[in-house]
């Protein structure tokens, strides 16, 4: 394949002295970075972005994208719109060569590799979300990072209100109307104030469902929740947001979640089927094998934002000090990004031309949060701000943010829009039970009941669980079988199943629904694969189907062997 | 669980004589029809549709959504929101009962089993593509029956505009510019036209792309596209799309498809990644195992779309006859299917005042398709249209056919948007690699080059692949292991898989690329599970780790044994 071969000069010998500047990552610090030096150098330097996505996120709108405020088309803008002049490849970056000044990326749907080589390159990959302090987090919460999120979480919430609308297990009704945000900075206030929000305009719809149903719960590791702004301000957000219900946990640190509940560091456990999660920061997977000079998992850069020579960093993936000393440092905002692209642009720009850089430099101007119901807060220049007037701030603000007239138009549109007319509510199906995903339990957690519709084959990796088939199993209707009850059985059949056992085989291949329940005896990690993978492995792969075949001899007592009702 | 519990009164026992009317499927039929008893019936009766989505598609505006003219949102409306007063239960039906009157319902995520019984039962599934007539179609074609299906495609045709910009392998380049467009019914000639518009919108954004390069072919098993309207229209139509550069291949069947080509019936290979099939409709899997009176793949109904005693059918999912022969039957349209809503609401309200029902009859007032670039063709009472007129027709029309003022809005003011606005090329990653999928192949298909990345685990499942791992297979870098090379090994090792036989478990477990090569050696199908699964199915599961770490003894000659490099 020639996509392998090396599609660029080598290092350094560009033609007519064009250098070429590479610029991984296309949020606020890489496209903001692309577009100054395309404003400086024009033609006189080749400026490439390369991102795994095509398009630019405006992160600080993705809870109005998941609340449903504005589509999701208008949170984003494309990077090849937003960049003209500058070459955009989307691709995985898998590997850089510092030596050889050169980044391998992966490309297309089935990962082809390139090489791109460059004079200057710049690493504005931005972080991902770390979970690993919080046993079950990575499974089961929700980011707010990228779009997808955003829709991900929006249809779960719509997927609960669904069905906690035809519900009659009260139980479980409580759980899908418990909202869980874990971290109260500005993410996760926005995203608390805009789901509330979304929920509240939803009810109309779910006749079955009372306000005072729904629970909202926000948990803040310290004292106050904003904890950037002014304490006055922090303060207005949380009565507020008390006012109209959120459950506001202050000083509350969290310890580990399943996919039906959250608990919490003093061991609380809170029901429910959805928490976000906007804490936990740390460096992407690439960053983190690059073998860079690192500081609080950002890579470290001297005051001009230089990691070593030829390369860059800026941004959230970037320690940016702000005094000689390195003891403070540019903290991970877009505000802080956007300026960071402006002076690291002017580098690159020194370098090429020969003249001397400067230190990075900037005091923020103000800060300000959306707290859903047309109120917000914001301290800028010096002043505080709530209320109304704070959120039509905060609204003109974003809107002369936004990249491009015409995605301007469309949110303000959108805004408009929302004011005037019903909020939509539909919902998408992610039709993810299909893969394999690995699913917490907790000790007494209940998986499934007799008469339940088995959704996968069940695989312990840690804890255990505990396989039960009542006396009486037999139901009536054609699959009952009652004819063949073994005389005489007049106990439980129990087993415990332990790592690396598993369930629902007999279920799935059967295509019956489980007789007997499987309920968590301790903490457990479950790996799950998804009925249409099983059959499909079961159909396909011949030692996995003969295992299958094997297990009756080896697990059942005889007299269930010829039973279709067991997992 | 108390959700399996019979949640209401059984068979004919209403509180108050309020009949219990259940309505299957939110489809233009269901909908309506909902509509229209509630009008009717007012409270008189408990209304209740049950649908597996909890939006109505507004399946002509489809391809206006792959293509980016209006936003997904805009082409569906809330169930909840469109029929006030009617009870909507999001759930999938898995079972009915015509004996006890009820109906069994997966509901939420995990598919807990409900029960509602009905006094009338309305049966308005619609139809599913059934692609069995043509191997390969059903894994690599997409379809544009659902919201989910126009977003696949939109997104898989920026992902290939995104690739084809920054690839140097020629032969890729024009596949990943290839799209064929199976069937030119409305939905396939409304569909090409839409993409084809749509690519030549995008084009500025792609400088590696020229027009020339893009090829759009559009297959029609007869003689005229849009066979439904007066050959003049097909005709007109036909010279617009041909004019714009769309290849038309008139009387030429399918055959099959891979993930690269499609084949002709008359042996032609079209290489291609992107397949939109519009041919091939059958009964959904429920109404199969229903047992109800067929003809032509529907529901055989009386005159008044009756069934049998209390269950009724009506739209795509009913062959609801049109004289006393039936001979002559309904034709699967939203304008049939809107009309025979009205008649049947009509017929079960006078069954409930028992009065006696009538025939359904319906002579359609005019048909229209639009071809994109502002044109369209249309009979309407006797009239043949075509070029703007019929557009401004056909927007026209359908913006009056949307359910509520607020999407009406909002469809008039994106179509306006989309006039002056660059269209959209935000590509959403649509993660569906993790999950088993199974892949066609043809006789000489490369699966895998040298030193690519290995996504899967490819097991086989009919026909052989043909695995080779050169001589001089060591590449440098320090994944190289020229140290291991046996001595004196100077032929290429070849190994045939067959069915069960399967490959890139050691490229997978050891983290490295392929150095071997891939080659379909006949037609064959192949189960590909995603690298995560096969990682997470290999940490979890012990017979399936125990029984890869056995493979280097069963499969390799000796001196490959310890060689990362196979597979």
């Amino acid at each position: 394949m020639s996509d392998t071969a090396p599609s660029a000069k080598p290092a350094g010998s560009s033609p007519a002295n064009t250098p070429r500047i590479v610029i991984l990552g296309g949020g606020f610090a890489g496209a903001f970075t692309a577009r100054a030096l395309r404003k400086s150098l024009a033609k006189r330097a080749h400026i490439e972005v390369i991102s795994d996505r095509n398009y630019f996120v405006f992160q600080p709108l993705l809870p109005e994208v998941a609340a449903g405020t504005i589509n999701a088309q208008d949170a984003v803008a494309p990077l090849r719109q937003l960049l003209k002049g500058v070459t955009v490849r989307m691709g995985e970056v898998i590997n850089i060569d510092f030596d050889q000044q050169c980044i391998e990326i992966a490309q297309g749907s089935k990962r082809i590799p390139a090489k791109r080589y460059y004079d200057e390159l710049v690493i504005a990959l931005g972080q991902r979300t770390v979970l690993t302090r919080f046993p079950g987090f990575a499974e089961h919460s929700f980011c707010m990072r990228d779009l997808a999120d955003a829709h991900a979480l929006r249809n779960h919430v719509l997927q609960c209100l669904e069905h906690a609308d035809v519900t009659e297990n009260v139980e479980l009704k409580a759980r899908l109307l418990t909202f869980v945000i874990a971290g109260a900075g500005f993410s996760g206030v926005e995203t608390a104030g805009e789901l509330h929000e979304m929920l509240d305009r939803a009810l109309p719809a779910y006749p079955n469902v009372r306000r005072d149903e729904i629970n909202t719960v926000l948990i803040q590791r310290s004292a106050h929740i904003l904890p950037e702004l002014d304490p006055a301000l922090g303060r207005y957000a949380a009565e507020k947001l008390q006012k109209r219900g959120v459950d506001i946990r202050l000083n509350t640190s969290l310890a580990r979640a399943t996919g039906t509940a959250v608990y919490t560091g003093d061991g609380e456990c809170i029901r429910t089927h959805t928490l976000v999660t906007t804490v936990g920061n740390g460096p992407t997977g690439l960053v983190e094998t690059l073998q860079l000079p690192m500081q609080s998992g950002r890579i470290s850069t001297d005051r001009r934002m230089r990691v070593q020579d030829h390369v860059w960093a800026l941004g959230d993936a970037a320690y940016v000090p702000l005094d000689d000393e390195g003891a403070v440092s540019a903290p991970p905002t877009a505000q802080f990004a956007v300026r960071q692209a402006k002076a690291l642009a002017y580098n690159i720009v020194a370098k090429v031309e020969g003249r001397e850089g400067r230190d990075f430099a900037y005091k923020p101007r103000g800060t300000m949060a959306s707290i859903g119901h047309y109120r917000a807060v914001a301290q800028v220049l010096g002043m505080r701000l709530s209320g109304l007037s704070a959120w039509l701030l905060w609204r003109g603000f974003y809107i002369g943010m936004l990249p491009g007239l015409s995605t301007r138009i469309r949110v303000a549109l959108n805004w408009l829009f929302d004011y005037v007319l019903p909020r939509s509510i539909v919902q998408v199906n992610t039709k993810t039970t299909n893969a394999a995903r690995v699913v917490h339990y907790a000790g007494g957690d209940v998986l499934f009941a007799p008469g339940q519709i088995v959704d996968g084959f069940y695989i312990v990796i840690t804890g255990s669980l505990e396989s039960r088939v009542p006396v009486d199993h037999h139901v009536d209707g054609p699959e009952g079988q009652l004819e063949d009850q073994p005389e005489g059985r007049r106990e439980d059949f129990v087993r415990i199943l332990g790592p690396g056992d598993h369930w629902g085989e007999r279920s799935l291949t059967e295509g019956t629904r489980t007789f007997g329940s499987l309920t968590a005896v301790d903490d457990c990690e479950v790996l799950v694969l998804g009925r249409t993978d099983f059959a499909k492995l079961n159909q396909g792969l011949p030692p996995f189907s003969d295992y299958l075949q094997r297990i009756p001899e080896k697990i059942y007592p005889p007299a269930l062997r010829n039973d279709d009702s067991v997992g």
